[in-house]
């Protein structure tokens, strides 16, 4: 699918301090950036790095005052799919050396308490059919709703909450899905049909030799959805890291079919 | 300095389970190994891997029954040196794109509710002697003490406990130096002289463009860490993880200069 | 039903410590104390208080090397009666002022934290048909489990765990009913035919103006329970609490039919 | 002291809940109210209790709409004076029965957790000596600082953050109490030259056979406090507590000397 996205992040930094956006597409195996540009008023020298393993760009600079960065980007992100119940689940053993670390608990996904949760619920599945039983019982169980959450929030809270927001449904399947054994990692992405429009946290989960994306929230079709960044959780794909604290002026983001 | 370092882990599997072990001595730079050895009793064709950036070995393969794993190596660990309070901090934007995610918490080191603390306490001191002003705060005010933590214990409930064993004392190390700013990360290591032999796990931080060791439970003379693999948290390190339940039958690790 | 309750605690206090036992019977309306003899080996003075609003009756004293406290019993719990559906839950204005408290959210029991999952699972009951409701959904998803548990584990916990002991099932009990504006409180209790024998931890509830009994563990007949304390939590109930260590030597707990 | 007190809470409620008010001066020993009057727009008939331990007065109704209420009271709040160094720590035999509650831990205040850290912190010191320099090391090490906390926030958080309101500060000071062995409990007060003028949450602790008050925040002078209700701690003495949701319009509180 061909979509044009945008993101226009305007931010007072008072005082100076480091900041980090990651908010350019990422190069990514059948995701093509067919143009894109960055718009920073004033004009910002940002180190640009691309992190091999994801595709993940990040733009880091000391920023002062109120920075306004406009990126624009014609993509065509390939044929994405819904997830398959028959995708199977490997044996530890059966994974390549890169994934096992998308296993193991991080800041927001403790993954070591779910283990007999996991078991009771969806015992009897494995595999596509695991992860399946998993959106499903999210979505039956967790309520999308803002102001429940914070920065802070770690799925076990989510868990006991039962409301979140798009971060939050993400960091719970990941949980769910690293305690049944099964490799998963945060995807931040531009999202066609997101309502209303924002950056999107969305998680992939390792399946029959390869990665394939799911959205917890169900609120963006999965064939409109445009990677940015990677990691395990939050903590890795935050659109933007500052030092210091920083103060939003005006954000707006926009994911078109073209 | 060359040391004879030797691990003896015996456990059971019963079921039939995938399991990781993390025990050869790493692949990295001025750490050489000159001869080493490992005994599976009874056989068994482990899986290895060498991770590209840490230079850590793993070892994987789907075990049952009894099994006794015997790794024995010669290392010259090279010419390791305690901490300069010299060495400076880097901002943000001077850091390399792989030593970032190292700023961001993780599963046992919740640093993002440190930054006040840090702040208040080490305000006055940055890079090399904000990290050893760190070091003397957790030398003053934690114990060593087996039976205060478990698996899951955090640096936040360390800060409260004020005792723990060296996984703890590095979670609590590795949460002051990134609330600090400063990249950090978990190392399990053999250790000579340490009381009783064990795995020892220590820390790392970046400054001064560089990879630091430092040993905040002071147990063990730097020059004799031989390093073995690296991560965000103990969570990335364990010696050994499996997938189902195991039993310790025995266990003995060594490091003796040669 | 008469029974014959008996308990035998024989702890080490070294060194010598200030100790709270709560292991009489408690006076109770409905509960009939026909006879009770207490020796404690070697002779202590203990201090007894009874609790006017609850009847419990605590034995204080400091203590020094072996002490063995030998309880017994001969008591008529009166009826003690299943839960009926129809009972009825009033509105906060309509509670006798002292209930109140037991509304509030307390050490183990965070019930300000599943208002949302009560009103999702539990919405369409009230009342009895609500405890009754919560009862269920405790026996069908928490396992009764050892080792799980610790003395500092909370309801929030349990929630995540799915499994411990019958002081995590009351914990979430009492939590769940809080969370409905239902107020619950602890409850320490002999229990006939209770497997292995022991002290068990139960609680009740205020509803049709008066404190029902329930047992979410299901381990032990409504009828054959003997209350001992009463208070928001264990925090409140504990058979034994010491100001420093103690070692337990030996304990037995029994109930019997008479 | 003599003080002219006054709270006006408008608030909205819909839709209709039952709600608590926690706002009158409490009938305590040596604080003698001289008049009082309550308004409430539109009328209301409360519901009104005495708590017999405290004295605190609770007024309870079911209430709709927007609904104004007013108290005034004046008051002599006898003599109040700072806690002396030479007050007395009690064993818990010699506490009173009622008094042990207070050495528990409560939803905020989990003293079970800093037993080691008050035995170093403050190891040399016992009853009021204890207690001061816990209250010097609160104002030493923590912030009185809006927006860090909020209704969920335990002592054990406060402890991490360095920053939180009077309420924080209290639940801090309880918890190092309790753990030192001392009873403490929350109290709610009107302050004189408190800035900027608010219901004010400030805790007492039992020595020398008595309570004492004492302000963890330092904010208000010890002799201008009026006690409204007392508690375990917040969850106890909440101005307003109510059932459903309720949306603040306006609120003032003053207190000033006559």
């Amino acid at each position: 699918m061909k979509l044009r996205v945008r993101s226009e992040l305007v931010y007072r930094f008072d005082p100076p301090t480091d900041a980090i956006y990651q908010i350019k597409v990422a190069h990514w195996p059948g995701q093509a950036v067919e143009d894109e540009t960055l718009t920073v008023t004033p004009h910002v020298d940002f180190h640009e790095d691309e992190n091999t393993e994801f595709g993940a760009r990040t733009l880091r600079a000391r920023l002062e005052g109120e920075v306004s960065v406009v990126y624009e980007a014609t993509v065509d992100n390939g044929i994405l799919k819904g997830l398959p119940p028959v995708t199977v689940q490997h044996d530890w053993n059966d994974l390549p050396a890169e994934v096992l670390t998308y296993l193991w608990p991080s800041r927001y996904c403790p993954s070591d308490q779910f283990g007999r949760f996991v078991e009771r619920e969806f015992g009897d599945t494995t595999g596509g059919e695991r992860v399946l039983a998993i959106l499903k019982w999210i979505s039956d169980n967790i309520d999308y709703e803002r102001g429940v959450s914070d920065s802070e929030t770690t799925a076990a809270r989510t868990f006991i909450d039962r409301a979140g927001v798009c971060r939050d449904f993400t960091h719970l399947g990941i949980t769910l899905c690293r305690a049944s054994g099964i490799p998963a990692r945060a995807v931040s992405a531009y999202a066609y049909q997101l309502t209303p429009p924002d950056f999107h946290a969305i998680f992939e989960i390792w399946l029959s030799n390869g990665w394939w994306l799911v959205d917890p929230t169900g609120l963006a079709p999965i064939e409109g959805l445009v990677r940015i960044a990677c990691g395990r959780d939050a903590a890795d794909i935050a659109f933007l890291s500052t030092q210091g604290s920083c103060e939003l002026v005006r954000q707006s983001i926009t994911a078109e079919a073209v």
